[in-house]
């Protein structure tokens, strides 16, 4: 059976539209034919026109698909400012509220070629109340958040990539609760103006995708950055249970224990068991007081106009980063800063360049309980390097995804994707 | 001769407003007095609402002028984002153009009790393009940029405290040139949400103000971190003419060589010369490279979509930011961090923790010739710590203001005050 243009990954879709034997507006229409078919039931979208998306898509074939994302439908979350599309950041008090430019990125992946296929559902201003959305993989399951709505699109095959952002975990615990690649670049990788901030020392643009090559693509497109992979990588590669360990469900702890390691084995990667210092745990409670300092700040304004529009949950987490002392702050900067300069080090003591940790305490919760614990990512997203959700790995118990991450330092971003990918496969095997 | 209101420093009027000897509205009402003489020739408001200022400096007396700010009035650079007054950026782009939150500078002036008392003119999206602001120590010279308006409003009695921000040399310049006080915090203390970004890893929020205790009491209401003066402040204070020097021009190599060390040692403080190692010439050059990449991306929607309303100087400054390669700002943010992470020693081997250095080549070039050089500024806000520029050295000549700014590396924001503030009784005296 032939698959559906919307099923093909993002780098086949862009061979076939390089190749002229795929249109940016067959494309579209695949996808457009896809969510038609699963919107009712998975709500990914916060706003979607198809005449735009078919607009664009019909320019794009007029100029020849040019540009690395040359015809590729790309999801916008609905965090990131656009003029041809309400940006209502999942709250109402933005509801139906167009911004008077594009974010970044936006900008960048249409500079790139890319077709903006609309907004993907995001939860309220990125924190954790949900919104409609459901988990492909079962629908009776969260999608994880907050990239929500980026998730369940490219999980479904309603586009190919999706932008996301992650101030926590908000990236790797979608793309894992929905069986897919997820892709945190360095901090700063992709220029974030015009996406809402949550936490403005914490956020960073990145992209859900069904690969991690195409996630790579993406990325390498919208930054400038060249991620081809290393020269020679090397067959060692960090094991790490993470700080978070203690919160790992069981079905994890088989997987990252038992099943990972075998796999990994099998296709000649030698897990390095890698126990980080107590400063890595202090770390983790770092980014929970930075996160709370921060986001009551880039939220000051939505909670004193119209705090009432708010979620009790969120109005009281912000509350509540008012509370953080001053000195607190400060010291949780320095235990980051601290951190980030010895893991290099850390690494190299084990012979490894990155590591891999889990994504997630297990698979996606039920829907309507939240959209899962950050507690596996909120540490890496401290430490400023890249995090790759690599799929592959199911709970034999309910054939859920469970996922698991490669990170590496600040900058190590060609090499964690290296890794990933190969990781990948072996998972794939 | 007593004071108009307006004339008295944030600090003085604060202690007023508390006393109850002095209302927000009588305030206001000075305040819109000097405006209405003198706002014809220096042009430093972009939005300005009379009836908006005393409606908010009423609320403010019925609240009983409470908090930090209580009572006083804030002018905004047109460059923050605000729901009651347009924000144009200073680009014909965004004329007439009203955001749909306030940045988070403007609800913390609020919330620490601060009137906002309207927009100040900035130069084209905080780049080098002037607005019509002159400068009101001599109407024939610019105020310098991009924080314009701020500078011009605080140095003619029109507000004592204006939000300006820095991402070259956007605080301290303006202030010097116009004679006054302005402090850049270390990057990040205020929180920069809201704010049109030019350069994300180097906008930096702070304030212009008259004197060095009005800076203080500012940002650690707007931030909540504390600024007190340290217990003990040594007598030494680096000296040291910074990479830029060969810029200087001929006032300011005998204001800086010759006026301010006099002046130093008569007020019993020690200046101690620093010549900083090569590393940070290259750190100047870093700036530049970083800010053209950054610039180019953070821009790039206004660039795509309105491109023909940019100024030609903007719009050739962004197409040359996507000329540098992705390796060359590899390598500057690499040099900058080793440049920040060297600082501390450095400054600690000469037996200092801050020191002092020009904030300007010169004196505030002519009206009409752009807005002077942020050379003397670009190395010191790379490097993340807090720049307070400190009146008080004027050209024998001219009688034009000089100024020279207290630097100290990232953190180190309440030495480097205490120090600034002693140096300006030291060249007050």
């Amino acid at each position: 059976m032939t698959p559906e243009p919307c099923d093909l990954s993002a780098t086949a879709a862009r061979a076939a539209l390089a190749a002229g034997i795929l249109t940016a507006t067959a494309l579209a229409e695949s996808c457009l034919a896809r969510i038609a078919a699963a919107e009712t039931e998975l709500q990914a979208w916060a706003a979607l026109d198809p005449d735009l998306w078919l607009a664009a898509a019909a320019r794009a074939d007029a100029h020849g698909n040019t540009g690395p994302l040359g015809g590729l439908p790309i999801g916008i979350k609905d965090l990131a400012a656009t003029v041809d599309w309400p940006t209502t950041c999942g709250s109402p008090i933005y509801a139906g509220v167009r911004a008077p430019f594009d974010a970044a990125v936006v900008t960048l992946a249409r500079r790139a070629g890319g077709v903006i296929a609309g907004k993907t559902v995001t939860t309220e201003f990125a924190a954790f109340h949900p919104g409609p959305t459901r988990n492909p993989r079962n629908p009776m399951r969260t999608p994880g958040g907050s990239s929500s709505g980026s998730a369940a699109a490219v999980a479904a095959g309603m586009v190919p990539l999706a932008v996301g952002s992650q101030t926590a975990g908000s990236i790797v615990r979608p793309a894992a609760f929905c069986g897919i690649a997820g892709y945190k670049p360095s901090f700063g990788t992709i220029e974030v103006t015009g996406v809402k901030p949550y936490a403005t020392s914490l956020d960073t643009i990145g992209v859900l995708a069904r690969t991690v090559a195409d996630c790579r693509l993406f990325v390498s497109a919208v930054s400038g950055v060249p991620l081809g992979p290393p020269k020679d990588l090397p067959a060692r590669l960090g094991w790490c249970r993470s700080p978070a360990w203690p919160a790992a469900e069981l079905a994890m702890r088989h997987a990252f224990e038992v099943a990972l390691p075998e796999r990994m084995r099998a296709a000649g990667i030698e897990p390095v068991e890698i126990e980080l210092p107590p400063l890595y745990d202090e770390a983790m409670q770092a980014q929970r007081t930075i996160m709370a300092w921060e986001s009551a700040r880039c939220l000051a304004y939505e909670a004193d106009a119209h705090g009432e529009m708010l979620s009790p949950g969120l109005r009281d987490a912000l509350a509540a980063g008012w509370e953080v002392d001053a000195e607190a702050v400060r010291a949780a900067y320095a235990v980051r800063d601290r951190a980030i300069a010895d893991l290099p080090g850390i690494l190299a003591a084990h012979g490894v360049g990155a590591l891999v940790a889990p994504s997630a305490p297990g698979a996606a919760p039920p829907f309507g309980e939240g959209t899962g614990s950050p507690d596996f990512n909120r540490l890496w997203t401290l430490l400023r390097g890249p995090c790759v959700q690599v799929p592959g790995l199911d709970c034999p118990a309910t054939g859920l995804p469970l996922g698991v991450q490669v990170v590496a330092p600040q900058g190590a971003d060609a090499l964690a994707l290296a890794h990933a990918e190969r990781l990948a496969a072996a998972l794939a095997a």
